[in-house]
């Protein structure tokens, strides 16, 4: 792995967004300083939005991965694969899931045979997938499968001013609840801190955990989760070493002042962490799969299948994961060379 | 209720920093404009305060709230009620309880009597109170049996860029899940499109309904709330010809831009509104109390026994409750002459 290497840029839901905010942002690489990327996509379907739109963007087929590297300053570089049909915006069709998935999977195979440097994943239209036959709950699981991890991956949302982690993630509320545990919130806060010391190159970093109840269940008089599973977790963890306190009441965590006084905040579920992320930074905010033997970012944001094809969509959180990526190689590479612990969940 | 008339300030706990925020505000009352407001309270303990943090504020003793409006240009008018005990910083003692109260229900029973405008009350110690033999769940429910309302009063939080009512409030997040309903969404809707009309001289409201599952659910396959209490409280709503949309993503709703789209968020517990609210506005956040046939706000925080006595209490939400307080007290002097609607929850 090596920044030297290009990003690679999957697919997603060929009828989204995904395809206008990767022309976009090649629009803006000189001015932005972009590190040179390819997509694993439908040469066709990418030159066809780009002159609907006028955007007058070369489209260049590459052979390998590498290519690009020559190809990024004057044309997008495209790894070819082709659509089943044609892709029109804001109609997904279950004929093309295979090709989005097969982009996926070529992607994550360049990184892991070191020709490409990190993945981009387009958002994809997961009911679409579902119907066409993919039995993987999301992504990131897909992606876990691919790479072979045996722990699943934890997600972080990030931007510049916030960095989250929720324990549980894309669950019901009350299922959230159920399920969350002194387990998964000790394994969520350790490949944290692996993440913030390799990936963004944090020696000491503090952790600060959210209580689930308002007050952070006030000495239990409104929930217990706090005292039976939140205050276990974090004392386990202090006994090893880590810096980490709460649980805070999570309405007190997120001002300018509280952010300065952590590097990343455990939360115990998908709102609790999304909600201030997207109020801070609602355009911007990537998410980032942390405990993946590679390093894959993302736009926060889905497929905007009402707006596919206007040329209208926002290409910043898609340039945050391209840079975000960039920065995680440059910092993971520093740590290897370093001699730190490998980029994958520490065993315990 | 006239705003040629003064605003009621309760003592709150004692040993809390009530006292130090009245006179912190009291110092700034030109510099700010403020409505002329008296505590009720114990004098003695107000000067002891002034003079251990060498304030200077002249405390003076008055015999009716009237006489408020003449002394506060000159001297911090006080409706004298006597402590027990003294009243030791951080030390709040459950022997103080009944002047506690006391100081409320006084300052109610001149509100009710128009011989102030409104009530602003400081923080509360509850297990104090609770150990003295206090049996309401909390100040709001102490004030709506004091005012003698048939409906359980709503909680409105604002700050300058947003208002948010959660519909669920003091419970664990489970219960608060479980006690969900569309009568509740429905009595909180209703609620805060009288007050935005009555108290904030919005003749039109628009209120934006949260989901409670992360994506609002995503039809039905992260919880089905939405689909089975949350829809159908809006569907009752619009046909009842209010201005609301919703179920919404929680995460999406409190950005800048979002947040310029309706006049109030409804939310569903209390994490999901006082996380944006005190993301965006720490210090300014007030609490007011909807569904009362008086007014009133408070400071949107706690006695803060650990810096009590130090000086150091940030007296900014309570000036921004005084100010709430007369603002509302304006615009429903106004609503009122107009011929709307009464102050308290319409009939259904």
């Amino acid at each position: 792995m090596n920044i030297s290497l290009p990003i690679a840029i999957t697919m997603g839901e060929p009828s989204g967004i995904g395809g206008e905010i990767a022309l976009k942002a090649w629009l803006r690489r000189e001015e932005l300083r972009l590190t040179p990327f390819f997509l694993v996509d439908d040469p066709n379907r990418l030159s066809s939005i780009s002159s609907r739109l006028d955007w007058n963007v070369p489209v260049e087929i590459i052979d390998t991965a590498r290519d690009a590297l020559e190809v990024f300053p004057s044309a997008l570089p495209v790894l070819p694969t082709n659509l089943s049909v044609p892709a029109i915006p804001g109609q997904p069709r279950s004929e093309n899931a295979n090709t989005v998935v097969e982009s996926i999977r070529r992607a994550v195979g360049l990184v892991l045979s070191d020709e490409a440097a990190a993945v981009v994943t387009n958002p994809i239209q997961k009911k679409t997938l579902y119907d066409a036959g993919f039995d993987h709950p999301g992504h990131t699981e897909f992606l876990a499968e691919l790479a072979r991890t045996t722990t699943p991956p934890i997600m972080m949302l990030a931007c510049d001013a916030l960095r989250v982690v929720p324990v549980t993630v894309h669950q019901s509320l009350a299922d959230a609840i159920r399920s969350l545990s002194k387990e998964k919130i000790i394994a969520a806060s350790e490949q944290t801190i692996v993440s913030l010391r390799q990936d963004f190159g944090i020696d000491r970093p503090h952790l600060m955990v959210a209580g689930l109840n308002p007050h952070a269940g006030e000495d239990g008089s409104m929930g217990r989760e706090e005292i039976d599973i939140i205050q276990p977790a974090i004392t386990h963890l202090k006994r090893l070493g880590y810096s980490i306190t709460g649980p805070a009441p999570a309405d007190t965590l997120f001002h300018d002042r509280a952010r300065e006084s952590y590097d990343a905040a455990i939360c115990m579920y998908h709102d609790q962490a999304l909600i201030p992320l997207k109020t801070i930074d609602f355009r911007s905010g990537v998410n980032i799969t942390l405990g993946l033997p590679f390093v894959r970012t993302s736009p926060d944001h889905g497929t905007a299948l009402e707006i596919a094809g206007t040329g209208a969509a926002d290409e910043s959180s898609f340039v945050a994961a391209l840079r975000a990526a960039a920065s995680i190689v440059v910092n993971r590479n520093a740590s290897q060379q370093a001699g730190h612990e490998r980029i994958f969940r520490l065993a315990p």
